[in-house]
């Protein structure tokens, strides 16, 4: 097992291993003075984890409730958000009790968010179930819900007190989503690490689960630590994601959060080079990492409709948007970007 | 005018005086950065000040939308707070755009949890208009909706950017909105300030307003730059709630918050007396100076039906709720109450 110490706003351990769900009940109850436990899951993982961990709680001497809700995306809303919030008072749930978000990315931003604005605040744990809330979502305290005009436009900024990864629940992953958490290592590795991305196109798929996974929680961890509330540099993780974001809504979510992710790096790798900001040799080597992980690097949607949509996205300050440009492996920068120049950098990376 | 530096957080100014409200527009400039800014009111508060307000930020250059809706507190609930939400989405405020909250508490505490909450946190300025709003809720920064099970049950903590408190605008409030400002005043003298506490009992309802409200405000910022998180100190500020929430609750909110705060504040003391834990003659000041001021301090409800409402609060931790006890005037503790003695306790005050 691996244990990785994160020391934002909060301390807490992000602990990566095979079949540690079966420790929850008792590492919840070394957070001290907690009575109840909320678990929050959806009709996916519930079925598959949700008496293991519900067991382990209880036999820490903890009384426990869960909220399961309908599994994907489109429960990431505001009613969800208030039923939760609703179901947590029912429960009587008090400051010093606990929430545990059982699940993917979805569940653990919308159930942090819930966490962070029940009662003002109370305690949340992370169990990530999905590759992509392993090596992203479930550390650094982003939670969220979608509006109906776009994705995670309301939050809140709210550390775990812990986050449990167990390898073990990854698994049995369905592609789809084991490839959605592969967009998210790579983009890591493109970010911070020339080492891990040769290991990375060497290995291909079968790469080290937990040697992979605790590299990228080090790497969100010190990326936490240095801009925990996303003023500088932390918006570098949203490399391939502001144009990825243009193009999973532009597939109305049909297309993955990964294989957007995956194609709006592409997209960026490719405007680089054309505007001589990176190497082709950079570019290059992106496209075939993404290309190795079976993931899209290419597009159908016209740069026009994908402007539109990121200019619906939120991380617009202003006049710019803050695009993320990888200079070589292991090296990008932050590039503010006029409203009004968007739509031709996309076309250049088409 | 009369203005008060807050060092929480977040550094900002409360400022206090008569016909300030045209200066919003040059102050919310100096802020930096904002563009738009969205004013969030309600349909008593809206027309009376509204254009002034607006006009104010236009004239300083800025582009306003506004989201209006029914004046009450039936307002401040979870449907009304996705959907400013969404239009502040759809108004496409960025990261650096600015909510002005105009209005009382549940503006101030329903926009300042929108505030919070959208893309994770814009600034926002109060512009409180009730007497109650300007000495208690605007500042420290506890925004907060209702949900079906009882008041303020998520919400968050964030300080606004500024407060401007027009005193104009608190001339011609209606009597009731009037005495629920009253209540939390004299709270406030209670928990700590005897010559407050003297010169209210002198002056009444005529008290002199731009010197009562600026000491009220600069004892709520000691209290929040102690504990903004509300974990030990803050507590305090909720003499006469806990119980006071029980009353209007039982009441179905057709009684005035500042009148439940008041009966609450009475049944607290009349215990405590009772109880050894303060002198008659402190009980008796409490009850006089409530009396002064028209505001109520008995209740038909019985000690059994408010202490069901009580353990439905919030303010619960683990198996005790915290009480505040005034032992002399300007001196209060914070009491853990187990569950179980509630009941007897306000019995002992009824």
């Amino acid at each position: 097992m691996t244990t990785i110490e994160v020391n934002a706003s909060q301390s807490y351990q992000v602990q990566i291993g095979y079949e540690i769900l079966d420790t929850l009940g008792q590492q919840v109850a070394a957070l001290g003075k907690a009575c109840k436990v909320c678990l929050i899951s959806e009709t996916t993982v519930w079925p598959l984890y949700g008496s293991d961990a519900e067991q382990s709680l209880q036999n820490a001497g903890f009384e426990t409730c869960h909220f399961v809700f309908p599994a994907g995306e489109q429960s990431k809303n505001g009613q969800v958000f208030l039923e939760v919030l609703n179901f947590l008072a029912e429960s009587k749930l008090s400051r010093t009790d606990v929430i545990v978000a059982l699940g993917g990315g979805v569940v653990g931003d919308l159930a942090g968010f819930c966490a962070a604005s029940y009662l003002r605040g109370i305690r949340f744990v992370q169990v990530p179930t999905t590759l992509l809330a392993a090596v992203d979502s479930s550390v650094g305290g982003k939670t969220a819900i979608d509006l109906p005009s776009g994705k995670n436009l309301a939050g809140a900024f709210c550390q775990p007190s812990l986050v449990l990864c167990d390898l073990t629940c990854l698994e049995s992953l369905p592609e789809d989503i084991f490839l959605d958490g592969c967009a998210e290592i790579i983009k890591t590795a493109i970010l911070f690490d020339p080492e891990m991305f040769e290991e990375l196109m060497q290995d291909g798929p079968a790469f080290h689960r937990e040697r992979v996974i605790a590299r990228c929680v080090a790497h969100k961890r010190d990326i936490v630590n240095a801009d925990e509330f996303d003023r500088g540099e932390r918006q570098k993780l949203n490399l391939g994601h502001t144009i990825g974001h243009g193009v999973e809504a532009m597939s109305k979510f049909t297309l993955s959060h990964g294989k957007s992710v995956a194609i709006g790096t592409a997209i960026v790798a490719r405007a680089a080079v054309k505007m001589g900001l990176c190497s082709w040799e950079t570019g290059e080597k992106c496209q075939r990492l993404l290309t190795r992980f079976q993931l899209p690097i290419y597009t159908d949607f016209s740069a026009h409709d994908l402007c539109k949509m990121v200019l619906s996205d939120k991380k617009r300050s202003g006049g710019t948007v803050n695009l993320i440009i990888p200079q070589e492996i292991g090296e990008c920068m932050i590039r503010p970007t006029p409203i009004n120049e968007i739509e031709s950098f996309i076309q250049a990376g088409l």
